[in-house]
């Protein structure tokens, strides 16, 4: 089930806020991106990277078991995570266990604990609220029903240069693409692509030195063929419309 | 300015969950109606009385004082307050004092505190997460920008039998009805209406043996005129098409 979902709110420690226009988006195959861009970088290091977090995963790095009527159990081991790519201090490794509830409004409440200071330290609990959005539809439209329907489309790259992830889901496309061996921002893209009802196209986010190799183009397309983006050859790894 | 919010997330005692769909609506002088249907009233009771709460009031009912930049405090004396009406045991009596938080979201974070055993015993802390929506639209647009513009239209009755107070903003109207002296749930009366894109009208709360005496025909009237409905005389308190 293809979905989008906009974070509306991320709690630590007790302290609720919201400071990014994060999106989530799942297509029909299980496969996941999450990119946190802030709304209003403040400090000459959030503008240099404007992101909170971002994070991706084929179906093979995600275990969904359900636990009961509206609860299950998501357990995380990312293919990328922006925090370990930059190797950023006091930031969480390995597997996260989150747990899925939803609620009577349709909002789903994520809950989960991070180990920042490794395994063996103390956790950090967290809470984040999931407001499921039409993700068919060109501007952010409350749904009860997470499931989109309609398109789903994935691209991927892993070579020995790249990894990298797009996902087409409805009107709303989210990528990242990261260069090997590379451990600071000047490796890392990311991209958000909004089609709106008059079919134009409109980047929303658009980041970083590689993101011309973004696919752009999602027509005439097939499962197992591949599209080359200027020098950039990624894999159509799932392609329904 | 007229705005519409829609609650999110209610959370007391550190308990978070939402199993309403409330939407405040607030018009171009400030007057205020907030209801609460339950989304899936379970109990027989609620199946009765399908809501967690309402309240209501005119610009005379509630202080607003700016604090800091997107932070107010707003300090509600409710002319309406169903819990009062109904007499419900272990609820709050009197002012509420409220701060609003604006995030760089959009979204606004309401914290108090409500004395439901009186005010000389302990307090009880509260979180109220408000997404804006376009009151513009027939479907629930998240918005970043509280202040809906266009129509703001208000609806007061305070004869020697009723009392009530309706708020259209936008495509929104939302409004109580209580009879006085009555103390249950027969007393009380609560409309929900939207208008579609179409023009047609939709109740999507309709409740009460008197919800027909609601106005439901807004157009062509001007502010201090009165209009009948069934029997009862409503004045035109703001009126901005």
């Amino acid at each position: 089930m293809p979905s989008l979902l906009k974070r509306i709110l991320f709690e630590v420690a007790g302290h609720p806020n919201e400071r990014t226009l994060t999106l989530s988006s799942a297509s029909n195959d299980g496969h996941f991106i999450s990119l946190r861009p802030l709304v209003k970088p403040s400090t000459e290091a959030e503008k240099k990277f404007p992101f909170e977090w971002a994070f991706a995963g084929t179906n093979a790095n995600i275990k969904i078991t359900p636990k009961s009527e509206g609860v299950a159990a998501q357990d995380f081991n990312f293919w990328f995570d922006a925090n370990v790519y930059l190797n950023v201090p006091n930031t969480h490794r390995g597997e996260v266990n989150t747990t899925w509830t939803t609620w009577e409004s349709g909002c789903i409440q994520e809950t989960g604990k991070v180990f920042p200071f490794g395994k063996d330290k103390e956790g950090v609990s967290f809470m984040e609220l999931w407001q499921p959005v039409d993700a068919n539809r060109d501007e952010l439209i409350i749904t009860n029903d997470a499931n989109s329907k309609g398109k789903s489309i994935v691209f991927k790259v892993d070579n020995a240069e790249y990894e990298g992830l797009v996902i087409v889901v409805g009107k709303w496309t989210q990528g990242f693409l990261s260069k090997k061996n590379g451990n600071s921002i000047e490796g890392l893209n990311f991209l958000r692509l909004l089609e709106r009802e008059s079919g134009k196209v409109e980047a929303l986010v658009d980041y970083g030195k590689d993101a011309q190799k973004f696919p752009r183009d999602f027509a005439n397309l097939k499962k197992g063929s591949s599209v080359d983006v200027n020098g950039l050859t990624w894999e159509v790894i799932e392609y329904t419309v």
